[in-house]
């Protein structure tokens, strides 16, 4: 488990605003251009190429000019990485109620067939 | 989707430091004294109990004094909350390059089956 990763703490700090989560969900849809991505949001446009830039400095978006439009995309790598993290915790978590149950079925068991 | 959601943003911020990651990580494993949890981390006591009180407000863990000791434990329906967001991105994500990759092959079937 990566505790000390640094593209960990910037990808979950990234995904900590709500206007970086919605890109990331449009973006999750596939490409998009800049300004078809900024209409939803009431926000002046260097507020909203703020969000993108810590976005993409962290490596969970990438953009690209392409004609008088720049496209940005998900990079699905990076942002596995860290729904990996949290799958991998989630996981252990529950595993752990799961031994934690199946040890009172057994002491349970062990009360009732017990000798009288 | 909750796009506007304080507790993910809180979550989700309190995930973005390694400390707190390793505090996460830790408890998923069961709960744990405060003491122990800080062993061990090369850290002033202080410090470690502000990263407690960052992942206790934003809800990822509760504590509670038993005795002298206060024992720690992940809560996981708030932790869960965020894994689901992952989750359901990714999974967006995935579908959407699975469905272009049918499109591409069912184009290259046309391709190779049309009239000559």
């Amino acid at each position: 488990m990566p505790y000390h990763s640094a593209p960990l703490d910037l990808a979950f700090y990234a995904l900590s605003d709500p206007t970086r989560r919605a890109v990331v969900s449009r973006l999750a849809e596939g490409e998009v251009p800049v300004s078809a991505l900024a209409e939803p949001f009431d926000m002046a446009l260097p507020s909203f190429a703020q969000h993108l830039k810590v976005l993409e400095e962290c490596g969970l978006i990438t953009s690209e000019k392409r004609g008088r439009s720049r496209w940005c995309r998900l990079v699905q790598a990076r942002f596995s990485e860290a729904a990996d993290w949290m799958d991998a915790e989630r996981w252990r978590a529950t595993e752990r109620l799961d031994r934690l149950e199946l040890y009172l079925d057994n002491k349970e068991d062990e009360g009732h067939g017990g000798p009288v």
